[in-house]
């Protein structure tokens, strides 16, 4: 059990009247809870809060005019994930998954599981079922990929990654979700904060469906997986960006910041043998 | 009105124990109802009736162990489409569209709307807005492109296809849904059977969000709009397979099939200025 | 008849001993000379001066130590261009071309003709043959890009330009080779100096062969023809770097610069009804 | 030193006046000589041989009239291998090469090894540099490849391949040669004859330039590598279609075939530590 604070800011140039669709907020599970959130937008607008896909993501809609637009987004998070032994988590039969995880066995814009199933299934097919399998397909891709910031674009799969061994977060995830899939393992992509991150900004990382519950991954280890914070969850980076934009804006500044706010249990941060995390 | 009998008979010869989730059978909305329908296994299988995905897609999974298996399905459908005169469909504001609508606005596997984001606003960005909008993309996709079966495969996007012009239904269904995401309508691919398509198979075409509802559209232009029976939706074709199957089974036959029973009220088949049509 | 000055100095941080393969010197053919130029090299090197490729590319190759190294070339080239009136430019017959021409018929790294081969047929398989058909391949590059520095980069192909409809020099003449070969038109990518081009760098245009020889086409339209300057010839950009490296090299300045010397003739720049040049 | 009968019988059905350039004539080279040949093309027609490319390769040209078209080549060609131990084959210094080699360490149409260098580095780059990488690379290919005949189409390339992990011969030798370019080692494909194929037919390998000159490779491992004789070589397939047409024909019928015709010193078949072999 840990507390964490995040906070978004974001300054955009407004120059025509824009649509604009965030994703910013703390998400709410059995195991994260909000203890305390602030939105505050400057100049105030409208704001239509709505639930957006399969899982209810978070979003916040606005229609602002040509201004200088502030949003700021605080909270503090409870997290209280369920813990088990990596050992004790198996694979989920594809004959008894939940009909609502199916949809995290096709591919996607960024995880195209079906081109890549073959090198999955060699690279993969024979690893031990569970938990450890994806560790194995986590660490691969840690292992693969050389992390670089701007090596690649809005327009980068998951497939173009695997060739060109660079990458970042987004990336990354990508990667590992696309290759659970083509074993058959349910994989979705999580955005979010993360403490620790270097340097600070949004997060992507991933979850596996496993044992009958979604357990947390972070293909990067930018982040101790104890420090993760979500915000929504998708198939891949389409479905949570952190703003969608419909008109004419210039994002100005983006800062981004996590940290653990109760110092006398902090985060688990060793990167040992990490037990399995699930906080959806 | 109209009433369709729709049959799909499949035979395969399953080699292991294999897990089949079928999507063959007909959707319940508003505007189309299942007067009738049988869905008969051979063996007799537990069969678990599941909805899965944003729309509640009807899926049939089943475990079968090695045998010959068949499977059935015959329904009787009406259908009660929402008409209007296409001038009068304009297209909804992003500001106003219902939160569960927007989840199609983003790219997907098949449809990578980012990537062609300014191919589809270069050419139909000035189009008139509305109803007639979404038939000029399907217009170009018609014009553009060869119908030829097996030219393309289940790899196959809606990118490739621009460049290749050449596809089947899926491939055009795909790139029509690519264009609409494109200029900000958005659009998902519906499965299903459709009366005089030559040769019989299941279909793919697509619906686009307008004026506050899902119109259809074919840009194959192979069957009449009012003989289209949906199976279910998704955001393209990884959503909507007739069937998934994890394990070791080889179709040895499919035969579909679709045809007006209600002979006094037969759908219109008519190419000319034909109406706008919602069974969503 | 024109002379033009043209410049490049390059500097590199050498950090371990690096082979360099440099393609800066302005080529030799009938109807461009050279009358002057200079190749200095600090520290003074041993310098291999090489002809590559089928059309004998002039390189230099050098093993540097890790120094600070500057390359500095300069010279005043002579262009005597073969003028035609464009409409007297007609199509060679695949029959008839010269042997030698046959390979830029063939698809490239970056010119991916056989893909795009149907779009290319579609959409100029009925224009007038002749000159006017590669000028009507051009203006439509030129129309349906956005010039834009920064879009791209050293893997970006003629397929993904005509999708994404944003580059720059290399992207637009890698689309106009590439729809060029598809209607069975031989081209290449020229890689050269060009008076005028803002911001001065190095340029890349391209070669038709029509009529018996090779003609002079720039789609980007952001220099004269006439003060187009060769350095060498390629199927695409993969041919003709201006640097190629095998080692730890930085790459620190570079300026590039062209201009007309012999002021009482200097190249047209007028954008009219511009005639048909051949340096080749 | 071996001799072997090769044979290739087309038959197309020409519909319009078609230009047909063939490339199926055996190639001269020091180590490969041609005893007897002989080219057929019924009804009789103009034959323009010509040499085309950096390696002068044999083509001849038609133009036919509408007819059935049989074109039939037969040659007893003497493989007379230049012998190495493996181990005594270094690779070649860039700063070395011939200026004529460089060429093949360009990215070509199927070969993109400016896209897999990372892999190619990554995988190769600590490999005992010489014939024993170029071995490790091919042994890598044979063993993550599925061969499958009717997997791959025109357009698949190395970055395909090395995803879908399917192919045939030609996707073998381009995923290999743009690994060897990947790290520095000119590699070019080469089309020809091959004894004991099955099912017969034309074949692709490869030819990597170690030690001051070109050593044949098969990562399909279908043929011995002393029962391969060239037709051409290229940088990729691109370069080396037996035939290419502009017209309209089709293909009827193509036989092709291979066999040791000098009984008493049959080529090597035992695939044990074999010789590094050069016919080139």
């Amino acid at each position: 059990m840990s507390k964490i604070d995040v906070r978004a800011d974001l300054k955009y140039e407004v120059r025509l009247a824009t649509v604009f669709v965030f994703q910013i907020v703390a998400g709410r599970t059995e195991h994260q809870s909000v203890i305390w959130e602030q939105l505050e937008i400057d100049p105030q607008q409208t704001v239509e809060a709505c639930r957006v896909g399969l899982d209810g993501n978070h979003m916040h809609r606005i229609v602002v005019q040509p201004c200088e637009l502030r949003i700021s987004y605080q909270a503090n998070v409870l997290l209280a994930p369920e813990i088990n032994r990596p050992t004790s988590v198996g694979e989920s039969n594809i004959s008894e998954m939940p009909p609502e995880v199916l949809t995290y066995l096709n591919p996607s814009r960024y995880c195209q599981s079906d081109l890549l199933a073959r090198f999955s299934f060699e690279e993969f097919g024979q690893s031990q079922r569970g938990f450890s399998r994806v560790q194995a397909i986590c660490d691969w891709v840690f292992k693969h990929l050389d992390y670089t910031p701007g090596s690649t674009n809005s327009w980068t799969t998951a497939a173009d990654v695997l060739l060109q061994r660079i990458g970042v977060c987004r990336d990354y995830a990508h990667l590992a979700i696309t290759l659970c899939r083509g074993v058959g393992i349910p994989a979705r992509y999580v955005a979010g904060y993360a403490v620790g991150l270097q340097p600070p900004d949004f997060h992507g990382f991933m979850e596996a469906f496993l044992g009958g519950q979604w357990y947390l991954f972070d293909p990067t280890r930018l982040a101790p997986i104890s420090g993760l914070v979500r915000i929504g969850v998708g198939r891949d980076a389409a479905d949570v960006s952190f703003a969608t934009l419909t008109g004419d804006a210039l994002l100005l500044e983006k800062t981004v910041w996590a940290s653990p706010s109760d110092f006398s249990n902090p985060p688990d941060l060793s990167s040992g043998d990490q037990p399995a995390l699930s906080t959806a």
